[in-house]
């Protein structure tokens, strides 16, 4: 194998590829990047089994070839060299040569026999084109919702829901849920369900992708979704299971609904929180009466007032939520005004956009006396 | 006590004196920072024993008196409030009272009483004035080089020499050794030995104050050394013993003398560094010939070859390094082109710039097979 490409080319598209690679594994091959140079084209793989990334860039390849290479030395290497032409290099004991300027690298590659197999995408299984930056938008309105602890199943992962005129996100973790929705116009329907996890590194990955292509496909099998995107693909395994009915849990009616500016009750909580950390709770009091939302917190160390001008309809509440539940819907949303519906002090809460559908986030309030 | 204050510059007034607060105690007033509030001004002091720092600046005042607050929170506070006034109010049982616009914050304070004594200054230990950027410089330059074995007791401090006509500055970890000059007419002579540590909090702090006064004033003690730059006076205890006599070090004469490009040898050995971290010794090997020096290094993951042009007098040589403290040196020196010094093998390198004697560094070699 033997090819040559622009340095800042190949050590960008090591980069996406890396997102794949795991140090938490006990096999060698998936510390490794697969190379494989054909036509002109060198494809990087990575796989951490849940994730597989390839990236595909056009070389200059006199010996097509291919190789499994240790991803962080070799990404190290690429990225350390000069802004100039790298020549790589494979001989037929996996003996891997870069040479770029007057550097010279002999690394250890393994046979690329042993790199667990990436399928190739049949083209009945494309499913519906999507908009990149709305995807990862999408994503990153919902996914810090689902569950971090591994054991609660189905939780860590985000429900994708493609219907006829939208596509739906849903994230919840059992003390708040996030839903996301976008109009669109799709020929077929489906719900899958992607680890969070998995869905946090392809939102990056949407961010460093060319950004002069603005749509990627989605192909989908019965055990895994696919994104194609510019020159990258990426491959993740589907969750099994039925995810919980979350149309359920949104209340239907609200008693109290309350408009208030988004960063001014923001701020106003990152401050509050600064004395709710110490109880194990993080929490804070929000007492609405009338036209002002007062925002109290106390621990050892002290205690805080915090005051916010809102407008109500409905009766006066004192209800408690853990501050950093409440702030981590506030710096998803982006409007300057939202809308927070309640019911009675053990009722969750809605947070909602002043006018359509487009969100909607669900927090459990903490008990208080 | 009463003050208000602009928040940006209380704010920025408390991140200089944080930087003497230590977690690392079991002392609380050690966690905490003084407030003392005297005829229109507020003067801010925090110590961790071997550092003190204050900071004055001025304040609205009605009514003086002091309070110890705990440093993290009180900094946290202050730094989330708005950009606007911040009034502080601490009644007799030393509860603290921050407003701000519609935030209102009350939190438990200590007396000042509690608070370890910093020396006022005497006009006569007023010893030299310094010019803030040549120190930062200085110590940016030569602190990396003093140990960080705290049990290695002088070595980690760094010497500052005061002459007649120049200030030496010298740092050493018993395999490197670091050496800034600087002319300039001392009317006193001095010998005095700071911890490196306490200095490179030191030298962020000269970073860190009001840009447009350019020079600041050096009191000594014979038991400390306290530097005042702007309204910020930081107080560090002299370290007792007598230093290496680091002159005696230094090659009288060297039979190679190599000229070199700093950013090329620099990034050369960086990625040469990459395989020889694996070792213990981070090893890299320097083969000098006529005009070429090649540098090689390998481990278990495979081998590397660089080749930098060079002009040399003398001997070809052939010499390992610990690649870090070369890539110490190389990244503390300004200059494009950098004089190295060999004799043997076995015998230290000298690096210095290409005229004249503002730095010395010496480095060990690593011996090889």
């Amino acid at each position: 194998m033997k090819f040559s490409c622009d340095q800042q080319k190949l050590s960008k598209a090591l980069n996406i590829v890396s997102r794949a690679v795991t140090s938490r594994t006990t096999m060698p091959v998936l510390k490794g990047i697969l190379l494989e140079v054909r036509e002109g084209k060198l494809t990087m793989s990575a796989s951490d089994l849940d994730i597989s990334i390839q990236n595909t860039i056009d070389v200059d390849s006199p010996e097509d070839g291919s190789v499994i290479v240790m991803a962080k030395l070799f990404g190290d290497i690429i990225r350390k060299l000069p802004s100039t032409d790298v020549k790589v290099i494979c001989d037929d004991e996996y003996n891997v040569t870069v040479k770029c300027m007057n550097s010279n690298f002999k690394i250890m590659g393994m046979s690329a026999d042993e790199f667990p197999s990436i399928n190739t995408l049949e083209e009945e299984s494309r499913f519906a084109e999507f908009d990149k930056d709305v995807l990862r938008s999408m994503i990153e309105k919902t996914s810090f919702a689902a569950s971090i602890d591994e054991s609660r199943g189905i939780i860590t992962g985000v429900l994708i829901e493609i219907e006829n005129d939208q596509i739906n996100m849903v994230a919840i973790d059992g003390y708040r849920m996030a839903i996301n929705r976008k109009n669109k116009v799709n020929p077929q329907q489906k719900k899958i369900i992607v680890s969070a996890r998995t869905l946090t590194d392809i939102g990056r990955i949407l961010g460093e992708t060319d950004s002069s292509e603005k749509t990627g496909t989605l192909y989908l099998s019965s055990k895994k979704a696919v994104l194609r995107m510019d020159n990258v693909q990426a491959e993740m395994k589907l969750m099994e299971g039925e995810f919980i009915g979350y149309r359920d849990i949104i209340p239907r009616e609200s008693k109290i609904i309350m408009k208030v500016n988004r960063g001014m009750l923001l701020e106003s909580i990152e401050r509050a929180s600064l004395l709710s950390r110490a109880g194990k709770n993080n929490l804070i009091r929000m007492n609405i009466q009338d036209t002002i939302m007062t925002l109290t917190s106390n621990s050892d160390e002290g205690n805080v007032r915090e005051e916010i001008p809102v407008t109500k309809e409905g009766e006066d509440l004192t209800i408690g939520f853990n501050a950093q539940y409440v702030i981590d819907v506030l710096k998803a949303v982006e409007d300057d005004e939202v809308k927070m519906l309640f019911n009675t002090p053990v009722n969750p809460c809605l947070i909602q956009p002043l006018s359509g559908d487009e969100y909607e986030y669900l927090v459990l309030p903490v008990r208080i006396n």
